[in-house]
């Protein structure tokens, strides 16, 4: 069976880089923990002193505060069924969400704990988010706030996730600047209520230097890069810290086809193209702990449920046998992660998730 | 949270129609339970007589043994991996597995038990399996594993997987009488052996009328059927027993746009391409119990780890509000349903899965 094989000092190198870029820039830092849901993982974070995170939903946010976290941001537009989840949440924890709309208010009414909220900000991404030059919109939603007892204002959020769409430095950038100045404007127009921004997806905090204006930042792939990040630039090859184990099950020299058991319920069906070829993964060396970039340029170029395919393998398929493992790393590591549901470190340790 | 719907009476009303199908062509039948991975769904097989099923893994497998299932082929080409947890399945438990390399053969000098197999064969889809015409690899591994003491040869097993690539009705007739004509052609060669054909894509089961040759199916898909199997002309839209309710969390209507939560983690990274435009689900109607087609042709259109997005959306958006549910017909089942974990009937019936 395929096995998520985690480099925990890979890993923590991450995490290290990461701390000492906030560090150098100033910025509180409060990583997602939707890439790799680990109670265990997150313990890394401790060791470099944080003391908060970032969550995507609010069985999420129940596991981290059970395993100790105390000041917790659920970084996704709220979800008026989330409320009687948000109240089960131990009376220490502090929670912070998020809101785009007015209409949500009503139904925060029913609130009965303290809950910090930051205004989504969109500065070009188009997912979720107020955009950023409508601050009647944002004077609206702060004053209506204000008369729900339970909810307090903090800040403004800010996921540029556009960043995703450009692999051009100039174009990504201008994309990054553009957020800090319209977070600077808005923070400046409501400096009355003091209120931070908070920023951050992989690309730009991996690939930018200018923070102006941002308090906090709070991305969460980078703790295992994957191979959308290293097409982007985010991250080098060595950096990313996880890799698929995969039995060889078919070896078709004839046609130079290898067939792996990895497919879409192990690696999910996330595709990048590479010269120009549809990729579910990419071979690395396997080492007798862990692996290392390989010379060949060998792809998953297919997926089903089970199985993944590897086309015009090189003549080293010679020396492949049935039952060999094989490593690969994945496109996107956050769903790679979700699907797995477990990690085996390169030390062997097993490392338990949220859905283990 | 997004929870994924399951309509019995649909779900039911397909597997008695495949059921009758294979009555009626004189077919044994052996589902395929990768789809659901549930014993409570496979139990709804056995109402109708159903004996025996496939499987996709060993862990699979055992979960199905530990319901009861006696009779179970596990449809991957073996890897060598697995002959530990094969050994530990219960004794009572008839096996049979799937090879098309001779260098499995030592492997399987491990088994402690009868197990049957089945040749995989390649009858077009260049996946796994011997090549119908390589009747030499055929002859060798047959002879080859009669020196092995606890395998016999059972049969030609073909999952004519090419029949997801083409929805061209003529195109997709001929591959499937060749995958016919082939299984035909080697049963006749090796009718020494008495071996046994065992064919079944959804596909193909679904939609073609001659199984000549023919002794047994394997469709899996066909249980909940899904967007991809109605584009491909397998099912109609009725017939879908699968969709998943997600919140509404966002709503933009200067942009036309709604965001719900729904995303790559809930139906998976699948797509497909309507009217020549991305699509990860498809809108249908809400009602008291369960859905409806729509006349709205509304796809999810974009999709983030936990985020889906409704582009274009007609004047009906004026009516949804932040928190509403919407309902979406994935586009591969499987797919969704793995991840989901868990059914929730429209009887309100919790359905758990072997990764509950």
């Amino acid at each position: 069976m395929p096995q998520l094989i985690l480099d925990k000092q890979k890993c923590i190198g991450n995490i290290e880089k990461m701390v000492k870029k906030a560090h150098e820039n100033q910025l509180s830092f409060r990583p997602h923990c939707k890439t790799h849901q680990s109670a265990e993982v997150s313990n890394w974070y401790r060791d470099f002193g944080v003391s908060k995170i970032t969550v995507s939903t609010f069985p999420m946010a129940t596991y981290f505060a059970q395993t100790g976290w105390n000041d917790i941001l659920v970084a996704f537009t709220f979800d008026p069924g989330q409320v009687r989840t948000l109240n089960a949440l131990p009376e220490r924890v502090r929670i912070s969400i998020l809101i785009d709309n007015p209409d949500i208010l009503p139904h925060l009414r029913k609130i009965e704990r303290q809950v910090s909220f930051y205004i989504d900000i969109d500065t070009g991404y188009g997912r979720t988010g107020v955009k950023s030059d409508a601050t009647q919109t944002v004077d609206s939603l702060i004053k209506q706030s204000q008369r729900i007892k339970n909810l307090s204002f903090a800040g403004f959020y800010c996921h540029a996730g556009h960043s995703y769409k450009t692999a051009d430095p100039v174009k990504r950038k201008e994309l990054h600047l553009k957020a800090l100045s319209d977070l600077k404007k808005l923070k400046e127009q409501f400096i009355t209520y003091a209120p931070k921004a908070l920023y951050g997806d992989t690309p730009n905090c991996s690939i930018q230097n200018d923070f102006t204006g941002i308090d906090e930042i709070t991305p969460g792939n980078f703790v295992f890069y994957d191979l959308m990040q290293l097409t982007l630039g985010a991250c080098q090859m060595e950096e990313i810290a996880v890799a698929m184990a995969c039995p060889v099950v078919g070896k078709y020299p004839e046609v130079r086809r290898l067939v792996i058991h990895g497919g879409a319920v192990h690696l999910s069906k996330e595709i990048i193209h590479m010269e120009g070829k549809p990729v579910f993964g990419l071979m690395v060396n396997g080492i007798p702990k862990g692996w290392e970039p390989s010379d060949r340029l060998q792809y998953i170029s297919g997926m089903s449920q089970e199985h993944g395919i590897l086309e015009e393998c090189g003549d080293w398929m010679k020396d492949v046998n049935i039952g060999d493992i094989l490593h690969f790393l994945p496109v996107h590591s956050c769903l790679t992660a979700n699907l797995m549901r477990n990690y085996i470190t390169t030390e062997g340790q097993h490392i338990a998730t949220l859905n283990s």
